[in-house]
């Protein structure tokens, strides 16, 4: 038997707890798949003393995860700290900076440095695996750096958040309120606390700047983002969407077309027929188009200990048997920016509610006001009578430019009998 | 840069073709990917004068792919001629007999050989890399050989022929009966002239005996495959699935237990809210069900040039990589082959549809006949009055032995008010 990998692990929270536990208790069923022992050679926590469901007795204890990053007896640094700066980001360039390579489940970290990161790897011939950043137990990132590596990708989408996909699920299935759903996701344990960055859309954008980047090999460009989270999706759009055929999903999409590559994260409305309109509840789904490849779906548990620690040990298991790939499928040297297509150029389709005014007129002004922009509807459809109250409009237009379609809504939003700020929802053609 | 990858391609059909031009046409994304240049070396096809989308000029030519497979300046013969025997085993084993890594796309092959062809390539430390053999496109065998490493895998089950599945959704879709719809299917090329191979399930008991072997590091034993096909589903039995909250799919179902390996294809009622019972048309998919990840489902094309192209130059890249991993996950050395539980020993609930003359006391038959064996009756509807005629009678059982199942069948087609075979259809607990 070859010489064991020598794995240090920073973090050990509920992941890093679960890896640990993983490589006591399954050390035969890992040598045995990455052709040699992987031993925990060192771990690092806050705190020591903390309730684990593994025993740390016997094992080297890190005080200061730096130190374990730049141990002498090590080959590979864990990283599962999180944060995309601070004491995660020390660990892991420490890691790199004295040839240890590095697995992390970080997106924040790789979406903010991961192009820096990438170079520093790179060019030291360090792995810097993050199977485990996006999507859990999925294997995205290996399908696409490996199994889908004669593809030229055209577009990569995906629900990439399991908080928001179990609230929009939940506020479907009941036809309750976000607020009300996303309290019990609270109390269920499926949401933070703290959920701004889950709800917001930050994290879904988080991982998919690393799709992109594995995508077009170019650098991350969290900056490139465009970023809209599900705060505003109702009930009642929830419904309506339904009526017309579709489903609403959180979705990080990113593509590339002449002008550049565009990533943006917002709600959209997806065909109830399409294969990522049924990833429901806590999943995660991951879309990839390939030249050759066409439209190729992964769908699983994209958060929690036992999918992560899944990833995590795949990616350790490549590193035992020596496989170490460029980290997003050039060479970080040739990873460039690439120009970024900004929310403004986008072209499609469009689902908007209004509240107005049940009076003679409305719709005649409405309809005025979308063909000033040169805006085609599709179907625009009142919903209920009810002379003199607010009763809901909803139309679909054709595909139209964003930016026109943005000069009708302002245009719309100043008109008296609209009684709210109109809730706009994208098409997205799948 | 590196040298150059040499490649061999035996058999110039719609795949073999399509690797060919990739391998012409992608050379500088191909190269990247693979570190190294991906070289066509010399190609061989049962015509040379056919036409084909690619030119031949400049090409090694061999009138016997055999000879190809021994020539000196290869690195790696790509099989396409398909077939358990005859040309492509030959082929097969003179390449590895010849120091030759080998790339196959041929299922039955693999489901005939495997075991004694993993064997002759581990112990030559030669790679048998067979992607596009299951589920075309999808990198589903990266995914169980490498991505979900780190899991103990229970059970691995998924719609694998795509001939199958176009065929039971467009039934369900239109109404119509299974032959009105399998020659539509061969019209429009989804379904070959002599279609047995595919809708009696022979091929998808091929692809499930190599899922199984990756699951459970078990030498392949396509003896130990039940296998029934999709002729003897009716319109109905889909109409009558779908009001029970049910869709009906032919699935290759592999799974672990105390007493060994059960593999079974045959039709199957599985929760409409299942992720397997949207994958429908001519699509693939395969749910992998590991200790640590939980379920994670792969869906694409299953077939087609492009997408099985694909899938055999990605593992041509792992080859220019220097990647090489066993191939059925343990050393072929260790490939023994697992307890095969049969049939007769499945415990599972079963939908029953009978066709019975309206006339009193037959339904108290019905259920004497099924108590008689233990079978407990979830639900026993009789759908329609039609006294002294033929009506259907629709029953979904608890869960039951199949021997139990079976005698209580066998009793109740004997009955004189009973005018047709029974129709059973197994209940799947995805």
């Amino acid at each position: 038997m070859n010489a064991p990998l020598r794995i240090g692990i920073a973090g050990l929270g509920t992941v890093g707890a679960e890896v640990a536990r993983l490589l006591q208790t399954e050390g035969e069923l890992l040598a045995q798949r990455g052709g040699r022992p992987l031993r925990l050679a060192g771990v690092s926590a806050r705190r020591r003393d903390k309730a684990r469901a593994i025993t740390l007795d016997g094992l080297p204890w890190f005080e200061d995860p730096r130190d374990l990053a730049r141990a002498q007896d090590l080959d590979v640094m864990v990283e599962l700290i999180g944060g995309a700066d601070g004491v995660a980001r020390e660990v892991v360039e420490t890691a790199l900076a004295h040839g240890k390579h590095v697995v992390t489940a970080n997106k924040a970290l790789l979406a903010h440095h991961g192009a820096a990161l990438a170079r520093m790897a790179d060019a030291a011939g360090l792995a810097l695996n993050y199977e485990a950043a996006v999507a859990g137990g999925i294997p995205i990132v290996k399908a696409m750096r490996e199994g889908l590596a004669a593809n030229r990708i055209s577009r990569v989408f995906g629900i990439l958040n399991g908080t928001c996909n179990y609230v929009l699920s939940a506020m479907e299935t009941s036809g309750r309120p976000f607020a009300e759903v996303l309290a019990e996701a609270q109390s269920l344990g499926y949401a933070e606390a703290d959920p701004a960055t889950d709800i917001g859309g930050l994290d879904t954008a988080h991982k998919l700047t690393i799709l992109t980047s594995l995508a077009f090999g170019a650098a991350v460009d969290l900056a490139g983002v465009h970023v809209e989270g599900i705060a505003r999706v109702s009930a009642a759009d929830i419904a309506f969407a339904r009526e017309l055929g579709y489903r609403i999903k959180l979705l990080g999409i990113a593509s590339r077309s002449e002008a550049g590559i565009a990533q943006r994260v917002h709600p959209c409305l997806v065909p109830l027929d399409s294969p990522i309109a049924d990833v429901n509840g806590v999943l995660n789904g991951v879309v990839v188009e390939g030249e050759c490849v066409g439209q190729v779906m992964f769908e699983g548990r994209g958060a929690g200990g036992g999918p992560t620690a899944s990833a995590v040990l795949a990616d350790l298991i490549d590193l035992a048997r020596g496989r170490r790939l460029d980290v997003f499928t050039v060479p970080g040297a040739a990873l460039a920016p690439a120009a970024s297509v900004p929310m403004a150029a986008h072209v499609g389709a469009y689902y908007v509610r209004l509240s107005v005014l049940d009076q003679p007129g409305v719709m005649a002004a409405l309809a005025t006001a979308f063909a000033r922009q040169e805006v085609s509807i599709d179907s625009l459809i009142q919903r209920g009578r009810a002379p003199g109250e607010a009763v809901a409009v909803v139309l679909v237009t054709h595909e139209t430019e964003e930016t026109a379609m943005c000069r009708a809504l302002r245009e719309i939003e100043s008109f008296k009998p609209v009684l709210e700020p109109p809730c706009m929802i994208r098409i997205e053609k799948l």
